[in-house]
């Protein structure tokens, strides 16, 4: 069944390749079946990461980002990481609805990424499902992530460009996450950039990177560009300088240390995983629970716990 | 020296403790012999959680239930995660500046968190510090975390009480936000409620409440409070939901579910640790390079990397 749907999808199967991504999302060991067999047939579409604050209007600026891929004849996968997933399992986000408009454009496979609770489960079925996107043809796939905590950093980091969108005037907290970001952005934009400060921003984030001047010599200094992405205004030339990144990597190989970044990232969260499934498998839940009984009565403390799962599980002594 | 200064600790000595935090947070080794030896001082402290969308006012709130706690006689723990860490190793928020004046109050211990760029480290470490100060003597440990992602969440998820933080008229993605978290919060905190819009969040809060109406026949039924942490309108009122909170939990013995949850997430982030320790430790850097090469020349793809990696480090076939 897999290899008929592999088949299908690497014919520009549109349906196939959605099946592939419910099946990598839902069943570990489906997804490595899938991607060891579709592996060979990846590795050519440029991954772009868009991340930053909610509010920040992420959505709105994906849908004209989309637009303008698309008017070059590109063909386009997004993965919208959705922060409510955890919990709801999904409540659709208003811009999103908005996006999901292309989903009718054979050329747009738009997809929204439910977490499956545990910690690196996001990451990994994100990257399974930008694997089968990749071998289905898109040329760019863009991983939209809500929020700023490490996991959606965690994934953002990973494109081959980072796009890190903000608002003017949102306070303490965005000045200093967008200080923390500086080393993750290969692009800053500065969205509803009609309101007040938006200028203020924009020279904030100059100043920024001015500190790290020495750094920017012999690599990418993020380019700051202000955007309307309800209006559409700024929108070209984004994308525009997102393609301009992507030769950047390109022309001086830098592209080959994202690669290997995001191939190391891979293994670990692939290797977590598979330990967990394993520790599943050779302790009985009742054997857990009495430990964990143990840890609340004080008779033994979290650590030695931990060791007594590995050992039985494992069989790793510590 | 752990000894002495577990012994020191014990004895309330402030900087003992904030170098035992020091060494739960840098060594892996010296935390697991740190909570092995302090574990059957702790389970006293009421841990409470504070969480929500970057401005909406958290260091401010936590700022004045502080002082709302010490007027009380509690002694004070506060655990800031900070969102830039990862990054930059910690800038200081503006509003967390404000916080620290309570530092020179011995009765307040107030400690910023970096995380060590793995998934899970931030968690295990806050785990560990939250060990340390409840056998300090907290009676209250307040941890806080900007953003709104995954790890955000496991981390304040586990807490005995969960206090989650809004602003009104912060959007879609907002509404959605508060949507996923209903589920963990027992306690929805409107700031800013002098802004527009406030009385109609609160009402879209009831109403989502409302919905799971059933659920709340046998279980704490979350409050809604209003706040302006700028002016310290509605803290007192807060605190005490906190306190009522904390009640309901011990006299209904949903204390020990809770209780039971945190010991689980906690054995399984040391175990993930533990793991990666014994990968570093098994296999040479140039032999993972080696792989990763192979990924990325399309030789191997990387499940089959990870089971390699799995058999080597672990001997464990998958």
């Amino acid at each position: 069944m897999i290899d008929e749907l592999i088949e299908r999808m690497l014919k520009g199967d549109k349906r196939a390749a959605a099946r592939l991504i419910t099946l990598v999302e839902n069943d570990d060991e489906k997804a490595a079946e899938i991607v060891k067999k579709i592996y060979r047939h990846t590795g050519k579409a440029h991954i772009v990461g868009i991340t930053g604050p909610p509010g920040s209007g992420k959505s709105t600026l994906l849908d004209k980002l989309i637009k303008a891929a698309r008017a070059e004849g590109k063909i386009v996968g997004v993965i919208a990481i959705d922060p409510t997933s955890p919990f709801t399992g999904g409540a659709l986000l208003g811009d999103r609805i908005r996006m999901q408009r292309h989903s009718t454009d054979p050329g747009v496979f738009i997809r929204s990424m439910a977490t499956r609770g545990s910690l690196g489960g996001l990451a990994k079925a994100t990257n399974d499902a930008i694997k089968v996107l990749d071998a289905y043809g898109c040329d760019v796939i863009f991983v939209e992530t809500v929020g700023v905590g490490q996991i959606e950093v965690d994934i953002v980091r990973t494109a081959d460009t980072v796009v890190l969108t903000t608002v003017p005037g949102l306070g303490d907290d965005i000045q200093a996450i967008k200080a923390g970001l500086t080393e993750i952005a290969d692009i800053f934009v500065v969205n509803k950039a009609d309101k007040e400060g938006a200028d203020a921003t924009v020279f904030e984030l100059e100043l920024m990177l001015d500190i790290e001047k020495e750094k920017w010599k012999d690599s990418w200094r993020p380019k700051i560009l202000k955007t309307i992405a309800m209006t559409g205004r700024g929108v070209k030339e984004l994308w525009e300088v997102i393609r301009e990144h992507r030769e950047y990597l390109l022309k001086t190989g830098k592209i080959a240390e994202k690669k290997k970044f995001r191939a190391e990232e891979e293994v670990k969260t692939i290797v977590s995983s598979m330990i967990a499934k394993r520790i599943g498998r050779k302790m009985q839940e009742d054997e857990l629970m009495f430990l964990i009984d143990k840890i609340l009565s004080r008779e033994i403390d979290p650590y030695s716990a931990a060791e007594v799962v590995l050992e039985k599980s494992l069989g790793v002594k510590v």
